[in-house]
């Protein structure tokens, strides 16, 4: 039995409240305890509250870890990563400052279909070396999980490879890693030519061995013009969910398709990006509680100016998730803080309706709710501790994630 | 004697050139060595080249730093910053996130009078403890040297105060920081009335005693609607020029005010900010060759989307310069790195133009082109090695420093 005191955190931002996502004004309240303290045994929390109290109850022989009046808040939980892939897009990165679309370079060769060549000629060791650097950013920033996709394969044998290299890392690195098959990610260019093939393929072949191996908890599909439209997007996820896979979408990201409604006629768990989302979106994602996972970091680093519509989906009722969609094109930040900053900057989201989308909200929308999110007792012991007094300087102060340490089930992992 | 070997840059970004700020097509010439080194004297550099022939030439008592097939640039120099203030403004930015801009807030007494009042209040030890941390910051994202300005104090005394803090600072952290004077930042509470006997004050007993006591390089002043007017700003800057020094002024950020015009009427060094300036001050501004300091994180900050011109002033041939404007309030931020993404993302700067604007044409707007700003014999050993092997990924990959290691003058500063 290992006992751990968490001690003199200036503000312990607890997240405690009811066991489900936070809706509306609930989002403000983050069960703030000033000079708290926390208590864990065996890597789970057995109490929160005022650092005297969890300091004169420890057991004896309890490590002490002293926050030194600082913020201590829950490992952020990141709904939407793509963490897995080889090599680099930063010649896409200039072409785009040069002033090319995403749209023009994905047109000619480029965006996803160039990290997919340099993802499948790659082995499973070099793909988990790089994704372990990944995961040590995640960490630094003070992440602890993050849900992590597939989609740079996009043949049966590249998809299973990149989900057993998630499983892998789940081994090799303290960062938890929650797999989602995204083989419809985008037509492999073999496929260029014949889209429905590609998909029979995702059907009949690779989501077969996908449940079969128990390699992917959710499927996700980019439904969108010039990838797959919303029949095709029914076919995948219809099939998915018999195979009992919990469903998310990149819907509307670059064209108001449709997808947010049918993310609610499939009773998906999310609905992701929605930049181009109207009304009728939202309102049926609120009647069939999908959770909006808004993802400000690709809209900042395509520099477009059109973000998803934080404002109204939370004053419609939707548990809002933030997430960062970590790639190594359209968003190369791995920074929940930096996500929290435009959050608020660009999308006029306060700082704890943005702690609350990216810790319970997210844990929620990950089926980690009862686990992970929040500091309550019975919880895993997952935090990290911010070198400021103030959780909101976290969002404020941008670009240099204030991390002064990370703790995943009472184990130090940052630094390492 | 000290000698110092810097081994196996993937690229060693050198910036070397003709000894003067760098316009146009040249801002896109790093001068890169692959598989580069360099070798270090007392502090100063002696050679760059080829790694292998740095090695074999070395002297036999040099101490060696491995790079380690990652990218060593100049140390960043960032030539507009407010590195010394007292409390923080995460009130405003909450206010800000739900809906007030930075003119109500500062109508209402927040803003720049929300610092002044903090700064006041402190005692010179308390700025010098907090300016530490933030230097910390900087070394942390690369940042090397800084301009510094006073601005928060607005009354003799506390002006000075700001300035030998300062100057303190500069014997007590490796970040070197050049001392401007900024009295002219805003009208403060008690001269709201009479802003000319402000002026006065400043010009008549703040000038004198910042000049006579060597406290500052620089003069700057806030020229803009509710501040200070294009009459006010003239006769303080030309009361500054007179006392010998040089001239900054935060021009047409909110209003276009005619401010980057009265730069170049007065032979300013730069005029920094330039967010609504038009043809008429780029064409002034390159007749009188003053360098923009363009500052990308205000507006990011600010929750704004127009962004200065930097293509059209690059194209006009001004010797752009790019700055955090690190403070509490409208650009939080003390990472170039950050800035870097700011500028190719929202500005179409190219990764190169944005490193040349953040060093060697930094470095000349601050007088010290000759010993900052690029990897060359004679030049300060002062450099930072990124955790990457292209150049491009340190504006690519936003939201974390890719920082390795920082040194100054050949010795390691970061990680201390």
């Amino acid at each position: 039995m290992k006992n751990l005191a968490v001690l003199h955190a200036a503000q312990l931002v607890t997240l405690a409240g009811p066991a489900r996502p936070r809706i509306g004004p609930e989002m403000n309240e983050l069960g703030i305890l000033l000079h708290g303290g926390l208590l864990v045994r065996d890597g789970v929390i057995v109490a929160t509250g005022a650092s005297d109290d969890i300091e004169r109850t420890a057991p004896r022989d309890a490590e002490f870890v002293d926050a030194g009046e600082r913020v201590v808040l829950p490992g952020f939980v990141d709904a939407h990563t793509h963490p897995v892939f080889a090599g680099d897009r930063v010649e896409e990165f200039e072409q785009r400052a040069r002033g090319a679309t995403y749209e023009e370079i994905a047109a000619s060769g480029g965006g996803i279909r160039s990290t997919v060549r340099k993802t499948r000629a790659a082995s499973e060791d070099e793909l988990r070396q790089r994704a372990l650097k990944h995961a040590r950013w995640f960490l630094q920033c003070g992440t602890t999980t993050v849900e992590a996709k597939s989609g740079y394969g996009l043949s049966v044998e590249d998809e299973l490879k990149m989900l057993r290299v998630v499983r892998d890392l789940n081994a090799l690195t303290p960062l938890e890693l929650v797999p989602t098959f995204l083989g419809a990610h985008a037509v492999p260019e073999e496929h260029a030519g014949s889209p429905a093939r590609y998909v029979d393929l995702v059907i009949n072949e690779m989501l077969p061995q996908v449940a079969a191996k128990n390699l992917a908890e959710n499927c996700d599909i980019f439904c969108e013009q010039g990838y797959f439209n919303i029949e095709m997007s029914r076919s995948i996820l219809n099939a998915a969910k018999a195979r009992g896979l919990d469903l998310r979408l990149h819907a509307d990201q670059l064209t108001n398709s449709g997808a947010a409604i049918l993310a609610a006629e499939l009773s998906a768990r999310t609905a992701d990006h929605l930049e181009l989302t109207e009304d009728d979106g939202i309102a049926a994602m609120q009647r069939a509680k999908v959770q909006p996972v808004l993802l400000p970091g690709s809209v900042y680093a395509l520099g477009k100016t059109r973000y998803p519509r934080a404002r109204g989906m939370i004053g419609a009722g939707l548990a809002v998730v933030l997430a960062t969609d970590f790639n190594p094109g359209s968003s190369p930040t791995p920074s929940i803080p930096m996500v929290l900053s435009l959050a608020a900057t660009q999308m006029k989201m306060t700082p704890a309706e943005g702690v609350t989308a990216a810790t319970i909200n997210a844990a929620y929308s990950l089926r980690r709710g009862r686990k992970l999110g929040s500091l309550e007792a019975g919880k895993c012991a997952n935090f990290a501790i911010f070198d400021c007094e103030d959780y909101r300087e976290i969002a404020c102060y941008f670009g240099i994630p204030q991390t002064h340490s990370v703790y995943v089930r009472g184990e130090r992992v940052f630094p390492a």
